[in-house]
């Protein structure tokens, strides 16, 4: 059971420094390290990496993302890391 | 009858650590186990599956998913339970 | 004629466990009844069922669904009853 | 020359009780009785019936309509009863 | 050169009661006699006619236009009066 | 450099008077005077005209454009005189 | 490590008057000098470069560009400067 969230940004507080995987609207997906998110779920990723059809697309490195393009931010790590 | 639910968010509510369905406005579904929402619909679900055309997709674990993604929740197991 | 609907919710407000047929911008269909609603027209359906094409599709049971996803609800049995 | 109109909704507002016809964006239209209205033009119509491509699809009866998905309300009647 | 032309609904309140060409975002237009509007862009045109692909489609008359499905609005009789 | 440019609106105000290339969402561009602005990219143009695959399609002299139809705002020839 | 970034808009910040590339959500890219940007990520470039399919497009040198087309801003020599 993963402790320590009641709200849905106490997640993406958690996952601070560790590797996320956002999902797009537009059907792409950007991996890499979440440093900053703020109320409107924009966030910003280091080393952030595009990926298209399961494939590696191109290196975008440090990126700011608009909340509203986003679907979904899995940052798995945590999820393995939280649970017992 | 349900009870217990005067305004919508009673139901997300009696539905925490509960298993849930996601429809998606993308066409896919997520299932998985709801462990918090805001007033945005935001949401956090934990073990998150996602399925397309009836088949699973992929695992994503524990995911932050953005409110204005999502057509319709269904807690199925609340609605069993509540009821008589 | 029907009487005592002076706001649009007022509607909402008399459809209340009653059967509600809610058409949906993706061109499908829920029918269900009416639990609760908000301002955002955010709803909780019971037994809810989805439609398309005029062919039941799936049931969904206790649903809540997302006010920005509907274009109208007709709860065709308040129409019947209120007229005189 | 159409009197009393200042501002948008005080047309809407002479419309009451009148029919209208409401543009859809998904290109299908309702006609029917207005009974009410509000601020984001979320209207409740009586009698309503869905017309697509000129001719007629269903009978829909007492609805709710969200004004999200309104293009253009027009109450022809009281174009012609203002006008001399 | 236009005077008088500070904000851009300076522009809406001298076309009150002339023609006015309004671009819709679904491809088509309205023309007609611009009676009121509001913040929203929200307008009232009398004797509305809706044109697609440069041929009249059909007369609306009086009608209540939702501004968030308007790409722009052309007064064309103010520009022509208000230059020198 | 360009100076003088603090937040974006000092752009739009620095082109008052000077023509500007306006993309829009529906890939249509309009070019023309800018004449008004408003915090929500609402403009007035003047000599307006749609180009559409870099041809000329039609003048639509003076006109109110909605913001939220606006991809980008090019004031060229602010560009080339502030420079240096 | 990158430091110095606890809200997603100081990336912003530190990018003034460095190259960014800001991915648009219609599948083009515009490359340019970062001047200014605001709360709702509209952004001032200087020297922008239109980019479609990886092929320079067209210059439009000098830009507004409205906050609610962009999906990602990457101001690639800030990732290169801050980390060690």
């Amino acid at each position: 059971m993963v402790s320590g969230i009641e709200r849905p940004l106490d997640l993406l507080n958690k996952a601070r420094g560790k590797e996320i995987l956002v999902q797009l609207k537009n059907d792409k997906q950007l991996v890499g390290t979440l440093l900053a998110f703020d109320i409107h779920i924009n966030v910003v990723m280091d080393n952030a990496k595009e990926i298209e059809n399961n494939a590696h697309k191109r290196n975008i490195g440090l990126t700011f993302l608009r909340g509203d393009t986003i679907i979904f931010i899995s940052p798995s790590t945590v999820s393995a890391e939280e649970k017992q």
